[in-house]
């Protein structure tokens, strides 16, 4: 069991009455838990909180009017990961999944599993199945693209960030879902605060479904597993932005923090899986 | 009230251990129930009866050796639309959604509504916001798109149909969701099986959001909305495949029926919609 | 008979020997001359002047050391357009075309006329084929599409825009060029000066072969036909940017002008083709 | 300097007055010459034969009314490839390539070099320029692709090739072409004739430009490159079909043969380039 603290500050200038969804919260899972949360809104106004889905994740809607709009939240999160001795954990075959998780074998908006069969099953289909194939099309994931800073959009999915080898950290999600789905093992995307990340800002990562439960991974390398704290879950990045905007309102400056509570990160790369 | 009579037999020859998941029963819903209802498999075998979503959509488990499999499924199922005056019926503004169908706003694998908007705007953009808009654009999709025996396939698109100008009934229904979705309004795509339509097969159709409930809509004008019967719901046709299957199975053959009893379709074209 | 004059600069900061192939001179065509002509190179260094293809279009090849490179090009263009009585111009029939013109209807890079069949003959099948069918078209074109400026990049075909319906110069070029080819009319993009157009910039547009010659079309009605100056020609705008460059430069800052000589432009939209 | 006698016949329902352009006839060029050559059609009727690029490609032209119509062609050709030390063949620079071949830098419709940068940069970035770059990237297509029959259509391009790993030999041609251009070597497509292809068909295969002059390869790895008779040449095979057909004919039956004369080809893979 360890502790993170995270924080976010989003300032909005909104010009029309405007509809928010918000999804910063830390969400509330087996593993992981908030200690203390806050959420203060300028100016003072109704907020709604409510489940965005059956995984923990919470959402908060907002009704605003026209003004400047500043969102602060912040938390001391207790994760409590189950490292597993990793390189043990095994897929699970089909007729032996929880009905609950089949839908996160279907292709999703980012992530083209059903065009993706042959590339997966030449790539890794000659691996033991289970952890160590799924950390393996993290490594090829990280070897084939290029973190590039705005080389993707929106509209960008996996197939496409295969061809231009580039993207940011929800495409590097994005592909390996789809890559996992592929190949039969349940995978889902996880917005997050990541303790180490630089420069510090909302992350993107995916969950693999393996032996019994869900465990993290982040192809990106880019911070350690252990030290990711979970938002939004979902199919892929289409439900797990951090606001929905109806309304005229645009971005003005966002912050965003996580720090680790009383212990240190002692290994960035090839960390163990956990369910934090 | 009314009843539909419905039927359908999938045989498979199995070559190699297979794990299926069917989604062929009728949805259980506020306005849909099975009176009645049978599945027979031969050879004999343990099933899995689960909930496959919370919309009301069941899927069913086997585990089937080499054989050949046959499933039978029929039921007699109880219809309760509240059939609306429906050209009042409104839509719903962003902020007042229940957070439950916030979801069927996201793009997904089959309706890039993301890639959509101005298109959506540009064509149905001037139109009193309500029934009547989701009509109008299930007649543009109508009129836009031909009904072409496999021109498409498991991997098109809305935007590949948009292009190409033909689909079938999956397509048709891809391409109005992600219309709607493009306008704000919540859209999900259903499977079902459906009275009078020629030749029969399992239907695919969508059910947009308005007023405070779901209203069935059918952009092919195939088949009447009161003689829908949903199976299957979801974000698009990835998630209401009426059979996945990890093995070796080659589908044999396929019967579906869906019979009006004790009452006529008396339309075909530009009936109500229905909360069927 | 009328005269326009053209200007262009472009200045780049070179940072290592780099080769540059420019394509920014009038092209010479049967009604299209240079009556004066100056490309000046700074620092001075040599030049290859060479024909880009068969259709009168001019390329420059420099070999640039490190430096700040500028090219400054101005000509004045004798324009004699054989100005039609453009609603009887017919469409030629497949067996009477020369064969010349054939490869301009094949689909290229951002015109995938093969895929936009079914579209373009819904759309257009029924008009009456000649001038009046490209110059309705155009109208779709420009009624389908807006323009906004940044909308698309490097990568984006007359497909992409079709879903996006927005998009610049060169690409409503695209979707009139691949609506065309689809439809059997061979059409070439074209990209040019162009007076009266605002702000100031290289244009793209294209030219479809109607009756017994290429004939000059803009679909984003921005400015007269008959104010157009061919430079590039080509299946599309790949065959056509102002610059080609290998090494590392950075372009600096770009000014391109066209204005009439002794004669005013007295229509912006509407205007008749030209062979100009 | 050696010998292939080659054969192809079509026969086609034409069920109304069509217009056909042929394409099966052997390129003249500097490496490849007709020595004896037959067209035979039936029934009897006009045909044009003439050049449809620069590159030596020919075309035949036919006016046919409704009938059965026979195209039987046959031919012998020699070859007098220019056997090289191939691993000695340079890559050219950009700025010493000649005018005439930089219009194969250009993406084209099925093979987006523009979108390909990275990944073939990536790939082979850091192999040494020249022939055994080029051969590398025929291996690496080899080696990424399966063959499979009816996998793709005629809208497949590079890009879709590259995320499903399949494809015709078409296609492989496709992608090692895109991947050359965007390494900046001069690429194009040829269709042909090929000894040794089983079953025998048309063939897809492309050029790279090296040294001073086109050299032949095929990443299908399924015929030898020395008996391989050009046809078509040009951007990609949408410049290379065997028949564009305007009008209402089908294709019956397709029979194609080559043939070794006094010669035996000695090795299927791995065999040096030629100019043949």
């Amino acid at each position: 069991m360890h502790f993170v603290k995270i924080a976010s500050e989003l300032v909005y200038t909104v010009n029309s009455p405007s509809s928010f969804v918000f999804n910063i919260a830390a969400a509330i899972t087996d593993h992981q838990k908030t200690v203390e949360e806050n959420l203060f809104i300028s100016p003072s106004m109704n907020r709604e909180w409510f489940q965005l889905n059956n995984f923990g994740s919470r959402g908060v809607r907002i009704d605003a009017e026209p003004c400047e709009l500043t969102i602060n939240y912040n938390a001391t999160v207790e994760l409590s990961p189950d490292i597993e001795q990793n390189r043990y954990l095994n897929e699970v075959e089909h007729n032996k999944l929880p009905t609950s998780v089949l839908s996160f074998l279907n292709p999703s908006r980012y992530c083209e599993s059903d065009r993706l069969g042959r590339l997966a099953w030449k790539e890794f289909g000659q691996l033991q199945p289970g952890y160590l194939r799924v950390d393996a099309i993290c490594n090829w994931v990280n070897d084939h693209l290029d973190y590039v800073a705005d080389s993707t959009d929106g509209s960008s999915s996996a197939c496409d960030v295969l061809i231009q080898r580039a993207g940011v950290c929800r495409d590097f999600a994005h592909v390996s879902i789809a890559l996992c789905r592929a190949l039969g093992i349940p995978a889902r995307y996880v917005s997050g605060y990541a303790v180490g990340l630089e420069p510090p800002d909302f992350h993107g990562f995916f969950e693999a479904y393996l032996e019994d439960r869900w465990f993290l991974f982040d192809a990106t390398r880019m911070a350690p597993v252990s030290g990711l704290v979970r938002i939004g879950i979902g199919r892929d990045a289409a439900d797990a932005s951090f606001a929905n905007i109806v309304g005229l309102a645009m971005m003005k400056s966002i912050k965003v923090e996580a720090t680790a509570v009383d212990w240190e990160l002692t290994y960035k790369n090839g960390g163990p899986v956990s369910t934090a």
